[in-house]
C-alpha cells in the first residue's frame, strides 16, 4: 500500500495508527509555497521563545539556546544550506524539526503555548506588513516619476478624450497628474490596510487561547505590533487582511491597466504621441519592422491575474464555518503572486514613464482638429447672455456646418458666425484659441497651467 | 427605418443630422436604473445653481427660480406625479427637461459650467456617502445583537471546531464575539471608504474643468464635502470609490456567509445546537415535516451576488483609457444591487441572531465527547517538566488507547494514566475538567469568561 | 411583534405554530424575479396534470378542469389581470394559489407527486432552452451582418495589427470574418449547452423521487425533452446548465467586447477608419461638437456584468452540500440579466455593423506607412537562398536605415537595397506592393482575396 | 545604464538600435512558465520542418538535419542537459537558439513561414488536447470509484437532506450516484471542448498568413488535427479554447467542492456517517487528539483557485483589439495551474472515496429521527382520496403534535392518527416504514434500489 513505509514520524503523530499516505503528503504539503515565510517564521519563534522564558514557562537558559539555534537556522537558509522537505509539510514543521535535531528535548519546548494556526497567521502578517510598506514606497516612486515627466512636458497641449473622441484640449501634465491622484488613493487604501494587518495574532493557540500564562503584549512589543487581537477564534480564522490587500491591489491594477492602455494607444502609429526607446520594446520573430510595447501590454494583462486572485480568496473564504479550516492554506498562492506582480509592475511602469519621449508636434496637430474649442464658443455665447442650452444648440449647428464645408470654427468669418448667432462679436476669436482654452479653466482641478503648477508643488515635485 | 420619426430633439442634438435610432435609445437609456439618484441629482443642481448666482454667472433671481422649480420637481417625484421617460436617457436629462418645461430659457441656464460627467460623479458620491453611513449603522445593530446574545448565553460552553472537528471547549459567547470583531473591521473599512467617497467632483466639467469662474469650495460647503477633487480628468474617470465599497461589501459578505454557515450547521438535527422560531423558517411544498433555515441560506448565497458585482466593475474599469467612457454607466447596477443586498441582509441577520434559541444541553453533551481536554492534558505534562512535543505524543497515544477502549481521558484511572507517563499525579484530574479548560485560557483573546466579560464591556454591550 | 398578524396561511403551513415574519416574507420572496417563468410554470403544470390523469393518480375529469383553469390563468397573466403577491413567495405558489381559488379541492391535487424543487428546475430548463435557441438565432443574424459587410467592402485593404502596431496588410473583409469564426464557436458551445439543458427533471420530487406511479417519459414527450434525468438528488441540486450558459455567454462577450474595441478605435479621429451614422451616436451635454460611439462602449462595458454573473453563480454553488439548498434561488438574477444582456447586445451590435461607413482611403493611407511589407521582403530574400533568420536581420537593418532617413522600403533604389544584401534583384519591387502582400497569402486561412471569397461562400454569405 | 551591456543579440534584433533593458528582459521573459511546452514546441517544429521540405521551401536534406537536431534537443531537455535562459525570452526562442547553435545557417531556416504567434497557439493546443484527454481519464477513474463505493454499500439507507435538514430517506448509493451524473456532464463538456481545441493554427503566421506555399493539411495530418483554422487573424488572437477549458474546470470544481463538503460534514462527530483512515488525515501541532480531513478541505478550497483563474483570463481577453497582443502571454499561468489542480484533485478525491469507511448504524439511527416518512404519509392520504394540499396540511399538524409530545409518526396509535384524518386505515403503518419509503420511489431517477441497480449497470459498474 502506498505510503505505508513512510518512516519519519509526524511531530503530531502520536494519536495515529498509520503514517500518512504519500499521495496525501504530496497533496497537502505547502513547503514549496510557504518556504518564503522562513524569515518571518523564525522571527516569530524567537519572540515566542523570549516570552516563554520571561514568563518562566521554559527556563531562560533553554530559551537562549533556542534563540541561538533559530538564528543559526536562519543563516543556514540564507546560505542555501538548509534543505526543505515536503515530509515536514510546511515551513513551521521544517524549522521545528531542524531545531529539534539541533537541540533535542529543548527544541521540543518551543511549540509550548502555540499552534500552527496562530503561528501562520503571525507569519503572514509579518510578511504582508513588510511587503505593503515596500509597495507603498514603489507607489511613491511611480508617482514621483509621473510628476517629473509632467514637469518635463509641463506646457505641452494634447487632446483630452471622452469616449476616445477628442473632447477638449488639456495639458499633458494635467493628464499625467490624473494618475498621480489615483496612486495617492491607492496609497491611502494601503495605509488603511496596514492598520488591520498590524495586529498580533500569536497567543490565540489553535482557536481558544492557551492555558499557559503568556504575555502577548510583550510579544507584540518585540515584533512591533501596535495592536493585539482580541478574540482567539477570530484571530485564527481571519484572512480579511489578505482580502483587503488583494482588493487594494486590484484597484491599483485598474489604474495601471488604464495608464498602460493610454500609452499603448499613444504609441500606435495612428496616435503617434509618444515613443518608447528601443530598449523598452520587443520585436517580432516574423516581422522585421515591428517594435512593440510589450511591457505595457503585460502590465495591462496582469490586471487579470490580480482580479483573479481576489476572486480566488473570496471563494475560498465564502461560507467557511469557524474556526480554522485547511482551505485557508489556499491564501498563500494568490497573496504571494499578487505581491510579486504588483511589485514588478510598479517598478516596470516607473521605468517606462521615465523613458517615454513625447512627440509634442503630433499632440499639437491633433489638438487642432476635432472642434475642441466648441465648448469655449458655447461658453462665450453664455457670457453674451444666451442660455447654455441654446448656446450648445447654436454651436452644434456651427459644427455641423463646418463638417459639411471642411472647415474649422476659428476659420469662419465673423459674418458667418453671426449668421448663427447675432450675439457674436469680434472678441469671439479670443475664445477660440488653444492657449485660451487651457488658461480659462482655472477653477480648482481644471487644466490651467497655474493649477498644474500648484498641484505639482503640493505633491512636492 | 426605425426611430427616424423620433420627434423630440435631444438637448445635445444641435450638431446631429438625424434623431437617434429607437433601438439605440432603448439600449443606452439608463433612466430605469438611475432614477434612484433623483434626490441627489436635484440637491446637486440646487447647490450648483446657488453657486452660479453667487459667482454672478447667472442672475440671482433666475437662480432662485431654478431652485424653487427643482424643489417642486422633487415633490412631484415624491408624490409619484413625475413621469420618467427613456426618451431623455437618464435622470439628469429627465430633470433638466422638466425644469426647462417649467422655466423656459431660465431653465436652460442650469447646465452652465457643468457636464453630465461631473454631475453623475456627484450624484453617485452623494448617494453612496449616505448609504454607507446607513450601512455602518446597520453593522452596529448586528454587532449589538450579537453582543446581546452573547450576554444572554454568557456561560454556555460549546465545542470549538477546527476543520469542523471538535477541538477545544469554548464559550458560545466567545464564538459570537468573533463575529463582532469581524464586523468591527468591516466598519473600519467602510469608514476609510467614506473618506474617499466624500470628495466633491462637480466643477470638473466634461474632463478639463470649465471656463466659468465657479467656486467649488462653496459648492463643497453647501453639500458638506470636506474635500474637493484636485484633477478634473481624474474626477470624471474615477470609480475607485465604488470599487472600494464593493470590496468592503464582499469582505463583509465573507463574514455574513460564515455566520450563516455556522447557524445552518447548528440548526441541523445532527448538531442541534440552536433552534429558529417558526416565524423565521419556511416549509416545503412537498414534505409536511420540513422547517428550513431559508433566510440563512439566502444570506449565504447572496455572497455570490456581491462578489460578482465586484468582479463586474473591475472588469468594466480594466484598461479604459482616460477620461470618461460610457462603459462607466455600468457602475450603477452592481452598486445599487450591492447596497440593497447588504442593507437587507444585515437587517435580516440581526433579526435571526435575536431570535435563535440556544439548546445548551445539546452543546454541553457535544463538548464532552471528542477528547477536547487533550490539549490541557498535554499542557499539564509540560507543567510537570515534559517537553511539549513529548507531551503531545504521549497524549496522542492516550487518545488512541481511549478510542480503542471506548473511553474518555478523564475516565482513565491514575494508574492507567501513569502507564503513559509517570510524571502524572493525582492533580491531573483538575486539568481535565471543562470549566478548567475555559478558565485557564486567560491570556488576552482566550476564551476565559473574564476575557469575554471584559470585551463585552469594551464594546459597550 | 412584526408579522404576527399575517393572516393568509402558507400552503405548506400545517406544521408551523406561527405565521412567517413579514421581514422574512419580504427577504425570501422571489416573485418579483421569477414571475418571468409564468409561462413555463403553467406549461409544466399542464403536462404534469395530464400525466397524473393518464396514470390514474387523479381523475381525468379533474385533470381537464385543472388544465383549463391553468390556461385561463395564463390568459389572465397575459392580459395583465393577474396580480402577483409576495405573500405567495414565488411563481409556483402564486399560480397554485390562484388555481385553488378557482377550483377548490380539485386545484389542491395538482401538486401531487411533485415538489417545488423539481418544478423550478423544470421551469428554468424550459425557459433557458427557449432563450438559447433565440440567442443562437441572434448570433446567426450578427454573423450574416458581418459577412454582408465583408462582402460590401470585399477588397478594402487595411493595416493588420499586432500589439496595436501596424503589422501586415490585410483585407478588412478578412478581419471581419475573424469575428464570424468566433461567433461560430459561440454557436457550437451553445448547441452543446442546449443538450445538457434539454433534460426533464420533473418527477424527482423534493430529492428522492415520488411514491406515485408517475410516467416521466410521457411528460418528457409532452414537453419535448429528449432526455429524462437519471438521479433525483442530482436533478434538484444541479445548476450546471445555468453555469454552462453563463460561461458560454462570458466567452461570447469576450468577442463582443473585442469587436466593440476595434470599432471604437476605428471611430477615433486618430484612426478614422469608419464612421457611425448620427442615429447611432450620442452627444455631450456640455460639448456641442461631440459624437460618441456610446453603444459600442456599453457593449464593451457589459462584459463586466456577464463575467460577474458567472462568478456570482460559481460562488453560490461552491461547497453546497446535497441536495437542494435555498441558495439556489440566487441563480435567477444572474441568469435572467445575462439572457437580457446577451440578447440586447447581439441585436445592437448587428445594427451597428450594418450601419458603419468605411473610409477606405483612410485605411489605404494607413497601410502605406509602417513598413508593412518588411515580412514580404524577408520572404523574398529567403526565396533567394538566404536563411530566414538572416533575412529577418537584414530587413531589420533596412528598416532602421529607412526610419533614420524618413523613407519607405519601396522607395530605396536597387543599389541601396543591394547594399544590404547582394542577393536582391530587380524583381524585389514586385514583392513590395500592397496587392502582392495580400494575394501571396494564399494558404488556407491567409488574407488572400480568394480565401476570403471561399470562406464567405462556405458560410453561405 | 542598466542592461546596455547585454551582449547576446536578439533573434529579432536587426531593427533595434539598442539591446533590451535587463529589467524589461526579466519582466517579459516567460521561459520559467512556458518551458513546460518544450515537448509540444519540438513536435510542432518537426512537423513544420517536414512540411517545408515537402513543399520545397527548404531542401529535404536540411529538413532532415533540423528534425534530427530537434530530436536531440528533446533528449537534452529530458536528460536535464538543456539550460533554459531568460535571455531568450520564451521556449520558442530557447529552442531555436539551440538549434542554430547546432546547425548554423540551416537552423536559421526553421522559422521560415512561421511566427511565434501561430507557434505558441499550436503548442498550447497540443498541450491542452493531451491534458484534457488525461483529465477525462481521471474523471472516469473517480466515477468508477464512486460507483464501486455505491455497490459496496448498495443498500445502506441514510437521511437525504434539503436545506441541510433531514428530508426523506435515500440510499447512500443513490446519493453517491448523483456525483456520477455530475462527472458525466463534466466529461461531456470536456469532450465538446476538445473539439474546439483540436484545430491546427500553424500557418497563420503573425496574423495574415504567409507568402510561402505551405501545406497546412499535411501539418494537420502529421500532428493529428482533424481541423485547420479558417482565418489567420482569428487563429492567433483566439484563446477561447483555454477559456472553455477553464469554465469546464470551474464547473467540475463546483462538483468536487460539494462532494468534499458532504464528506467533511459526514466526518464530523455530529454526523459521524463516515470515517477516513488515519493515513488520509492529518493531526494538529497543538491538539493531540485531532484527526482532520485536510485533503477534503484543500479540494474544497482549490475551487477558489480555479474560479479565479477563469476570471483572470476573461479579464485579460476583455476588450483586446485584434490580432495578437502580448497580454495573451498571461494565458499560461492560469491554464497550467488549473491543469495541475484538476489533475491532482481528481486523483486525490478518488483515493479518498476509495478509503472511506461508512458507519451504517449511525446513518440508520439518523434516518429514524426527523419525521422523514411524513411525505409518504401525505401520499397515503392522497391515495385515500384526500387532495394533496389537504393531506400536506393534515400531516403537518400531526408532525407538530408529535414534536410537542416527543413522539414519532409511526408511534401514533391508529386512533390518534384517525383523530387527524378519518380516512386513515390500518394499512397506514405499511406506509411509514423505511424500506417502503425507499422501494416506493420507483419512477426513473427515484431512490428505489432497482433504480440504483439499473443505473449502476448502465454505467458499467
Amino acid at each position: 500500500m502506498k505510503g505505508s513505509k513512510n518512516k519519519r514520524p509526524r511531530l503530531w503523530g502520536g494519536r495515529f495508527g498509520a503514517g500518512m499516505a504519500e499521495s496525501v503528503e504530496a497533496f497537502t504539503s505547502s513547503i514549496a509555497v510557504d518556504a518564503r515565510l522562513c524569515r518571518q517564521d523564525i522571527a516569530g519563534s524567537i519572540a515566542h521563545a523570549r516570552m516563554l522564558a520571561r514568563q518562566r514557562i521554559i527556563p531562560a537558559r533553554e530559551a537562549r539556546r533556542i534563540v541561538r539555534a533559530l538564528e543559526a537556522i536562519q543563516k543556514e537558509i540564507e546560505s542555501g544550506g538548509f534543505s526543505f522537505s515536503s515530509k515536514d509539510e510546511d515551513i513551521h514543521m521544517n524549522i521545528e524539526r531542524r531545531l529539534i535535531r539541533k537541540l533535542g528535548a529543548v527544541g521540543e519546548k518551543l511549540h509550548t503555548a502555540r499552534s500552527r494556526n496562530d503561528q501562520v497567521a503571525l507569519d503572514m502578517r509579518l510578511y504582508l506588513r513588510e511587503e505593503i510598506r515596500s509597495i507603498i514606497g514603489a507607489l511613491g516612486g511611480l508617482r514621483r516619476e509621473l510628476a517629473r515627466t509632467a514637469k518635463r512636458y509641463l506646457t505641452v497641449i494634447m487632446p483630452g478624450y471622452t469616449h476616445l473622441q477628442r473632447a477638449q484640449p488639456v495639458l499633458l501634465s494635467h493628464h499625467l497628474l490624473a494618475y498621480v491622484e489615483m496612486l495617492e488613493r491607492d496609497r491611502e487604501r494601503l495605509e488603511g490596510c496596514i492598520q488591520r494587518v498590524d495586529v498580533l495574532p500569536l497567543g490565540s493557540g489553535a482557536l481558544a487561547g492557551t492555558t499557559f500564562p503568556i504575555d502577548r503584549a510583550y510579544v507584540a512589543r518585540l515584533l512591533h505590533f501596535p495592536r493585539v487581537s482580541k478574540n482567539s477564534i477570530d484571530a485564527v480564522s481571519d484572512r480579511d487582511f489578505v482580502l483587503e490587500f488583494l482588493s487594494a491591489s486590484a484597484i491599483l491594477f485598474v489604474h495601471l491597466s488604464r495608464l498602460a492602455e493610454d500609452m499603448i494607444l499613444w504609441s500606435s502609429e495612428e496616435f503617434g504621441f509618444i515613443e518608447l526607446p528601443d530598449r523598452y520594446c520587443t520585436g517580432s520573430s516574423m516581422m522585421p519592422q515591428k517594435k512593440n510595447p510589450d511591457v505595457l501590454e503585460l502590465i495591462r494583462g496582469k490586471s487579470g491575474r490580480v482580479f483573479g486572485h481576489l476572486q480566488a480568496l473570496l471563494t475560498v473564504m465564502k461560507g467557511l464555518p469557524l474556526a480554522y479550516n485547511r482551505d485557508l492554506q489556499e491564501d498563500k498562492p494568490p497573496l504571494f503572486d499578487t505581491v510579486d506582480t504588483v511589485t514588478a509592475s510598479l517598478a516596470m511602469m516607473r521605468e517606462v514613464v521615465r523613458e517615454i519621449k513625447v512627440k509634442k508636434e503630433r499632440m499639437l496637430a491633433a489638438v487642432k482638429d476635432g472642434f475642441m474649442n466648441a465648448t469655449d464658443l458655447a461658453d462665450y455665447l453664455v457670457r453674451r447672455g444666451v442660455s447654455f442650452r441654446s448656446a450648445h444648440a447654436v454651436v452644434g449647428r456651427m459644427v455641423r456646418f463646418c463638417i459639411q464645408k471642411g472647415r474649422r470654427l476659428e476659420e469662419l468669418s465673423l459674418r458667418e458666425l453671426r449668421g448663427f448667432s447675432p450675439k457674436i462679436e469680434k472678441d469671439v476669436y479670443d475664445y477660440l484659441t488653444l492657449d485660451g482654452a487651457i488658461q480659462r479653466r482655472r477653477a480648482i482641478g481644471g487644466t490651467a497651467l497655474a493649477n498644474v503648477r500648484r498641484r505639482l508643488k503640493e505633491i512636492g515635485a
